[in-house]
């Protein structure tokens, strides 16, 4: 096994730009066409995938989705859930639903979906057997890997939860023993800003971390 | 509303620096008993609560653990499910599971457990009616911050999933509606290294990104 090299010190003026790089992450739903360089999503899946896993189970599968036929068809799942989604509101709430952009399922250049492989033996089950719901959270880690990476390089990410995953995964052609994680559309941000689109629209505000710690 | 200021740009060292982070991001199992500085898990917790989370719901619950009886009926429930999980396995995988270090319950002088509450309304439901999931992988994202954030501080970095949850929720007192995504050790690492301890071990071997991807 090879020696590991020193760890490295990141200073405070890295630090400081990390916070930025939180900051500045959103979750983009409105893109610009023009696509990333080509290799970008590759590259970027393979940021993810130093990400921590359960075990090392590395569980997560990274379906790069190009084909028109099947991007329509998430376009037509998402359009069927939000419809659904829209109809669980009434009053100002639907009309404030309404005017959301909840994807950029027609701009994004860059689409992939992340299921998990429930049935994986890599790890050997270790970590799992109390709370098998790792796997998915090891997912979900990678993912948030890949999202700060491509934003350091001025992508930007949504993740799309507005589908029957069923379907994804069925349109997708994947084994059925994957489960979605979620859908993700990948590409430079039409106006990329330091506020969640949530916010800037009305939808909701953002607690303080006070209010989300209790002590034991 | 106030106006965003201009987007930053993220450099070429900048996005190297963050790939080093993401090397030298571990799940540490063995911390120094020193202590973090004051208020610096707090600090941490308020770069996970910028994190995204589904609908802007900032679902988690941040619930520190500081009580040496309830840090010991932690450890008692870590042995117990390690224990087991011990049993699952004969033979060469047994020996080799015995010999693994997998929490650092002893010695971590910072403890916190992650919480989702299932029924917070914040966020309307927004992005969680066909994938109630959301909730919770909002939370492992903004888990997923924290650990980047502290190992750029220098701070490890371990989450604990060999326990019973039902138990972690009663034991520390948390309403019956909320989910454990996750109980954590911070504090320095006392052997920081670029490679998995379970690789170093040779309980498993990290697959390429190649071997994760497929088209569609």
């Amino acid at each position: 096994m090879p020696e590991s090299s020193a760890p490295p010190v990141f200073d405070a003026a890295f630090q400081a730009r990390l916070h930025d790089l939180f900051v500045w992450r959103r979750d983009v739903r409105r893109f610009r066409t023009d696509p990333v360089p080509d290799g970008a999503l590759e590259r970027l899946i393979a940021e993810a995938c130093i990400g921590p896993s359960v075990g090392l189970s590395q569980p997560w599968r990274f379906v790069i989705v190009d084909d028109p036929a099947r991007r329509a068809a998430i376009i037509d799942n998402f359009q069927a859930a939000n419809r659904e989604a829209l109809d669980s509101y009434s009053g100002e709430r639907r009309a404030s639903y309404a005017r959301l952009k909840l994807a950029g399922l027609q701009e994004a250049p860059s689409q992939f979906a992340v299921f998990v492989d429930e049935t994986t033996a890599v790890g050997h089950g270790l970590g799992r057997r109390t709370m098998p719901e790792m796997l998915r959270y090891s997912a979900v880690a990678a993912i948030c890997q890949l999202w700060l990476a491509a934003r350091a390089e001025g992508v930007g990410m949504g993740w799309v939860s507005i589908l029957d995953p069923d379907r994804v995964r069925r349109d997708l052609e994947v084994p059925a023993d994957w489960s979605l994680i979620g859908y993700f559309c990948l590409g430079y941000p039409a106006d990329p800003s330091d506020a969640p689109e949530l916010v800037r629209e009305g939808w909701e505000r953002r607690r303080s971390a006070e209010e989300l710690i209790l002590r034991r």
